[in-house]
């Protein structure tokens, strides 16, 4: 099994993201509408009515886009989007009910804790401040009432905030709001002891964005990027763009989705080989989609081989409080163990860390909010950075606050902690014991095997494929795992998204399944029922 | 003076946008932090402890990088910034007074109304559904509460939304929320009096956002984009990034900043011979920062000349709300002239409209909200942009709602219309009465020429200037005009942004003024005292 592929392996990478695709894009006559009663859409294509070629074609467009893959239209998600709406929609009179064998699509697909279905609650806290933020005049005008219904600390808070931002409808800084920049320096420094610069902090929309916006700046067309496999398929659709080589190292299914270092350090020997210049690497700790969360060891020697290979290291730590066991299998930053070596090491590999307000507890994935922190970048593509964030204008003011409300919540003794403090326990609590459950289940299943999670908010068992499976799946010509995604959401409902979406390697196939699923019980034993079936039914 | 110039006569376009910057990125020593009293941050500058080359520097990130310009943090922004610290912080003990000959900081660079200073407040109709969706708790469970706060159809208004859109905090489909896409449509619909389809519509993290994506999906390295001289620096920002090919085409100041079709036609030839392919037209409608509004007529021909020489048309229509005479000089769209022609026109050329919440009566900008239509525009195609924007998961939920206020407003007789009503009309007249009022001081002062504004936000007098001004500045290394822009900020505290910023003829010099600021009056008899010093000076 090779250990090292070319680009072309992970051109059918697919994502987990969204359900729903219409593809009807119609263009419409040119009559113009009477307003009272609008006649149906034209359903002719576009240009149809012209022998005129069209100026934007596949062929005439920016060719990266072509490379880029993110399946979100894939049959899975347009599929599960159906039957949705059968489930959904009243009958039309005369139409006969649905015939499906479930009564609602469970999706397990998206890292989405807030949609409908799933019962992750938003942080009160966190509503309140931002409810009386976007409204001021309830503070302003009408204390004596809000005060019947929000506490006084989010009341205080709101006040501050209001004071220090002004109105959330301007346009901020373009790194984001300076005071919530030196509250994510204070929250970083407490985090790893060592001191965090505000100015080396941007806000972000999102994760994404921050990710984007840097492999957009860092890679030139041909430069090799490290990333696992298994991973979140926004960095090879970026690659993708950049027209960089994503140059994939293969995580250690049988040590826990481990990092070997070995695995690393052969991966870059290839590629040298190949003559693609390795630039960046990229590491997701937790891992999406493994859960697996690195040792100070395993992060010390990827620094160290940063340092020694002159890599560029780019730590995506989103699930850095989505952690089951805090004493055993701690989440440790990248930043902090980078300052902790030798100062030639300390003060040279460069870093940039990101983080998100769409995952742990608080699962704001709408608001679009999250930072990233370069550590010993230069100042001469600090400069870029900025001028590039610039362009952008700034990041939404909504996702700011909630980057604020994330690294300074509410403290012990004041009004808001225990009900924040039992909203976030409850939302660690069940990802932490539905995880341990479907782990546990789906080891006990024949042909299937799964590695625990240390953290994040998926399990990625892997399903032992009956030859005969992978016979069916190659004359329909799906992946294997891919048609078992499939029959299981048209035998249940339950919508998983199969590993060939996140990379794995050669022969074996995997299903990603969120641990947000509230129901946990009556989910895993549709799944070990559609199993059961399965494999009996290609053996 | 050449109708056409080459890529590098747009490379010192200066953006207007945001005034801060802080230049110094320091890196830190590796000793950990004594939580209890953090040693101040070593000043060090990156990987001066190491002999070991950084791995990103100007030589190694993206080439296309360096040849974005946005110079957000010119002279300019720098000194207002640092005017402003001196002005708003408190003196330490000892510390002399500043010596300023002006008390405050008058930003009138950025198009942003909301920001502090400025006076044009949020719409309260907005802000009450916005809160009521962030905190639904509001209506749920303290509705006997609220409804002395806020108007029965605000509470009604965020129900239905929460009913559809459910938690703020929930990735939505990417092209934005099937609601209230249908709902944009309907605002096309009965803006333009032709069909709008909801699957054609992407809502957006503002116009930016859209326009950079729409960019970057269109155009290849080498292809030719014809932008508006003087342009809002957004598009040539975006297109050194995509390594397309800038194509001005001068508007002619002495008509108002009309488009001449001539001077179109002319750009497009002298590309042609160059061996530009002309792929894209950008038009901004009402003009940033022209204030002009096109009429039908030039609509239809510019129209007319995409489908003939097979152009993308790109139409920047965020101010069509900021209208000062919806009578003699009307906001009329693209799309609408586009439909209204005959059908081999209206079927096939190609159109992508942008709006915004930022702009407007709303000006919602930190929100990031916006929305593209496409119309014409291939399958094939449309599957691409729904990829890309796939990538970026979701537009911020917040400017979605935005969105939605935009084109569903309380209507006459319910119970927020009358303020809504009173609320927008102030904007607009405080618009109108200052551009007015503006454009005939500018216009009495000698040296100084101003064409009227039909809409938008800007004024973009002309500066005839002196000589011995011209002499003084190339001696400074700096154009005339933000030699100028400087001496004004130095003298009166009014920041405003060089017309060297967005590109003008060869030997002429400009300033783009908002009509955002209160007290216009004051505000311009500062700019005429330093006017006359300044030519006094100067002859």
């Amino acid at each position: 099994m090779p250990l090292y592929t070319s680009i072309s392996r992970t051109r059918h990478l697919v994502s987990p993201f969204h359900s729903s695709c219409r593809s009807a894009i119609r263009s419409f006559s040119a009559t113009p509408l009477a307003m009272t009663n609008p006649p149906a859409a034209s359903s002719s294509s576009s240009s149809s009515s012209s022998s005129r070629k069209p100026v934007l074609t596949r062929d005439t467009i920016n060719p990266a886009v072509l490379e880029v893959e993110y399946a979100v239209r894939g049959e899975l998600a347009l599929k599960a989007d159906k039957y949705h709406q059968l489930l959904t929609s009243p009958l039309a009179p005369g139409q006969a009910a649905n015939d499906l064998p479930f009564d609602k699509v469970v999706t397990a697909n998206i890292g989405n804790p807030q949609q409908k279905g799933l019962d992750q609650v938003p942080i009160t806290f966190w509503r309140q401040v931002i409810s009386l933020l976007e409204y001021p005049d309830l503070f302003k005008n009408h204390l004596d009432i809000i005060r019947q219904i929000y506490p006084e600390d989010a009341i205080e808070r709101a006040k501050e905030m209001h004071e220090e931002i002004g109105s959330t409808g301007a346009y901020t800084h373009s790194k984001g709001i300076l005071g919530i920049r030196k509250r994510v320096a204070k929250f970083i420094e407490e985090r790893d002891g060592y001191p965090a610069d505000p100015e080396s902090i941007y806000l972000t929309a999102g994760a994404s964005a921050g990710v984007s916006s840097i492999l957009n700046i860092a890679l030139q067309k041909g430069d090799g990027c490290l990333i696992p496999i298994p991973q979140y398929p926004l960095y090879t659709a970026t690659l993708a763009f950049v027209s960089a080589v994503p140059l994939p190292y293969y995580l250690q299914e049988i040590e826990g989705w481990s990092m070997s270092h070995k695995v690393l350090i052969e991966s870059i020997k290839q590629a040298k080989k190949a003559g693609t210049p390795v630039k960046a690497l990229v590491i997701i700790n937790p891992g999406n989609p493994t859960g697996a969360c690195l040792s100070e060891e395993a992060i010390r020697e990827v620094v160290q081989l940063c340092y020694d290979e002159r890599i560029l290291l780019l730590a995506d730590e989103v699930y850095q409080s989505n952690i089951f066991d805090h004493e055993g299998k701690p989440f440790i930053s990248f930043k902090k163990v980078l300052r902790s070596m030798p100062e030639e090491v300390a003060n040279s590999v460069e870093l940039v860390s990101f983080h998100s307000i769409s995952k742990g507890m608080s699962g704001e994935c709408g608001r679009r909010g999250g930072y990233f922190e370069c550590v010993n970048i230069s100042d001469e593509v600090m400069e870029q950075i900025y001028k590039m964030a610039s362009v952008n204008l700034c990041p939404p003011v909504s996702g700011q606050i909630g980057v604020d409300l994330l690294v300074h919540p509410p403290k012990p003794g004041q009004p808001s902690y225990p009900l924040y403090e039992q909203e976030t326990s409850l939302t660690l609590n069940n990802l932490r014991e539905r995880s341990q459950y479907m782990f546990e289940k789906f080891n006990s299943l024949p042909g299937m095997t799964c590695q625990p999670a240390d953290g994040a908010m998926y399990l990625f068992p892997q399903i032992d494929m009956p030859p005969k499976a992978v016979e069916a799946a190659k004359k329909q010509g799906k992946e294997p795992d891919v048609m078992y995604a499939l029959e299981l959401l048209d035998a249940t409902g339950i919508c998983a998204v199969a590993g060939s979406g996140f990379g794995q390697e050669d022969g074996t196939y995997h299903l990603r399944v969120t641990a947000l699923c509230p129901g946990v019980e009556d989910y895993v034993s549709k799944i070990e029922k559609f199993h059961h079936d399965f494999i009996a039914k290609y053996t």
